[in-house]
């Protein structure tokens, strides 16, 4: 593709309707294997989800266009999958075979995403998703998808032609530097995460291609199952904080909030063999998830590390396992906090061959457009999130490693931090 | 996709170097439901494939370019299965849950195209392809469809870009004309049969978009697996005359011989479901076949009419099954001899509502252009087929309906005639 074609394909996006997610699997897979655990024991569970600007700095809400986020809400809510979607995900033996049971396959087939309530607040927008938790979570990193590549339109819009034409050169021009720096460190190796933020559907496209083409062995797939699909790439993808969430949320003592986050783990290797048994210690804080970790945890494949000081993190996962007498090589650390080149470089340094670190890529590999265009400041991406707010009317809270990245009502974070406690909860500013 | 399109991409194709055939996918899906039987019951079965131009006056050696043909046969040996497509196949629910079964699979994980002689004849070229069956069987569309592009691009190559234009326009103004035709025939239900001798892939793709679109239900899906893949269609097929043309071949006693086109069938039925009971009755004559054709047979889903004259043999049917107490509106034929609109309105007409019958729409769905451009009338479709021509060191032979389109050595045809009777075999043109 010729850097002309994300031109045109922009400009013809401003004369005719070009909805940002055109496929229910233009979505992350995780949203596949949370969704068979969810459509099997919490068929009943109804939440809303929430499309959270955590950057104050940045006025999408004003820079969308609102009647265009309308219809690509609408038209999102219009896809159902192909036959042939089902077939890729029963076929698909990356993990297990038929890792996908017939139940779960036959709610796809119907699936369809919930209604979505679009509420003007002083700031702007908020969007709400509303239903049955299996449905509803599908709307996270497709709601988000559609947010993020209507914003950059928006702007792009105001840009002219031949401008718009070094808008995309120096783009490409930095990921592809980027990603020959990362070709000089063969040890490194980085899966895509990035759909949820991506500037524009193509451009993730285009950006996995130079990957393919590129990285060899150092490019491991992508979070995004469309892309996988399409592109033969591995997908990839495990859990999310959502379950803890609700698990948590619906808990009915502080014991029993405790134990919920171990309790989704157990759950998950009911259904999933090793290949799929990566935990998140974060949602509550890692001090407190280790310190009373289950000893099987100990044989699943690792964990990732989503906030706090990814090196004071990735130690402390080793200092675990070493104290349980479980080798750290044999371990893995999937780190996919706001990553970019520098940062895998000096986590890469750190771990060196003494635990496998491989890196989950998201915003800054799909979406590095700060500066491309001289006068235009608002390019650099934006810290957004799409949560789980509430389940059957409990609200839901996620405090993390970082109090920056907790979300929930306030006192509803005051009386979480009084059960898991603050220990070594950190506070630094999120950039994506 | 605008008819310049089809031009651009032409005009492309003379400059660099598209193969016909891009993906082992791009077959014909009976290919690997009888490929999944070959494997595990023939595994040590060697066979040549040969591929015959039954067509004495179209000068299809003289015009294609050797060294393209040469490039476009090395291109596909070096094709191999993505994991996508093994996901598909696994994945496919349209007959059988997990139809395809590990072990197949597996072998398909490796599987590659085994190498072909072309030799020069008195006439222009032949093409044999040797090797294990399993492997050898899949070049049969493979090659045609190879051989079908190239002739047609090397008489379109010597046309001017703007007559080239009309010559696509006609086309698509009569493939338009014939399915709006069809469209007021309700009842007539049509398969894209006609990868194997295609205009082209970019056309055969245009065309199965434009049934997906007038079409609705008259238009049930297409024999491409790559198409039906990529384009969410019903993939179609099941068997054909190489399996009972092996068996025959391999037949120690004339018994054995006439009982081998039933062995086929029994071997069939232990691996697929009734979506996949279809036989073919025509290897060595359909009188035959019904004359001493199991009651067990009864029971199958329907036959595939591929020699003879199609109201002739649907009654033939029809009278086994009413003679046997079956009743003929519960069973099918599939009508896929060199079908077109007006033959395929005259067997309607004929079998009304008492006979279900489907047609599986070829050559004159994916490649009319005869008189398509007014000085040359090279572009009709001409008839080629690509036979086992033998197994272990052993001829094959196939009689069928119609003697012309019997493929073997003179004095073995003559032998097997004998064995299996002349019984209401027609000599009949044929024309693709």
């Amino acid at each position: 593709m010729r850097p002309n074609d994300f031109v045109e394909q922009l400009r013809m996006s401003t004369a005719e309707f070009r909805p940002p997610v055109q496929s229910p699997m233009d979505t992350d897979f995780y949203k596949f294997t949370m969704g068979q655990l969810i459509h099997k024991h919490f068929p009943d569970m109804e939440v809303t989800f929430r499309i959270i600007i955590r950057d104050k700095d940045i006025p999408v809400w004003s820079v969308i266009d609102e009647e265009e986020l309308h219809n690509s809400l609408d038209f999102a809510q219009g896809l159902r999958f192909q036959k042939t979607d089902l077939y890729y995900l029963r076929g698909i033996d990356l993990y297990d075979k038929y890792m996908f049971g017939e139940n779960y396959l036959g709610f796809l087939k119907s699936f369809q995403l919930p209604s979505y309530q679009l509420n003007k607040t002083e700031g702007g927008f908020s969007i709400d998703f509303t239903g049955p938790w299996a449905n509803a979570s599908v709307w996270e990193t497709i709601g988000l998808a559609i947010v993020s590549e209507l914003y950059y339109r928006a702007l792009m819009r105001k840009i002219p032609k031949h401008e718009l034409e070094i808008v995309y050169a120096r783009a490409m021009s930095r990921i592809y530097t980027k990603l020959e720096t990362l070709r000089s460190r063969g040890r490194i190796r980085f899966t895509d995460f990035g759909q949820r933020r991506r500037h524009s559907f193509l451009w993730q496209e285009w950006v996995l291609g130079l990957c393919k083409e590129m990285m060899g062995e150092q490019f491991t797939g992508t979070s995004n199952t469309w892309m996988a699909f399409h592109h033969n790439l591995d997908a990839i993808g495990t859990n999310a904080h959502e379950i803890p969430m609700v698990l948590t949320a619906m808990a009915n003592s502080e014991d029993e909030m405790r134990n919920a986050q171990y309790r989704v783990l157990e759950l998950w290797q009911e259904m999933y063999g090793r290949g799929l048994r990566i935990f998140l210690p974060d949602t509550y804080g890692s001090a407190q998830f280790f310190e009373n970790a289950p000893k099987w945890l100990l044989d699943w494949r690792g964990q990732r590390q989503d906030s706090g000081d990814p090196i004071v993190e990735g130690c402390r996962y080793q200092n675990w396992l070493r104290k349980n007498h479980t080798d750290p090589g044999k371990r893995v650390t999937i780190f996919s906090d706001g990553l970019d080149v520098g940062s895998m470089i000096r986590i890469d340094s750190f771990f060196g061959d003494d635990h496998p670190h491989p890196f989950g890529w998201g915003t800054l590999l799909m979406n590095d457009f700060t500066n491309c265009h001289t006068d235009n400041v608002n390019f650099r991406p934006f810290s957004m999130a799409c949560k789980v707010i509430s389940a059957n009317g409990r609200p839901c809270v996620k405090l993390s490693n970082n109090i920056k990245k907790a979300t929930g009502p306030k006192e509803e974070i005051e009386r979480y931090t009084r059960i898991f406690g603050n220990e070594e909860r950190v506070s630094t500013d999120v950039m994506v």
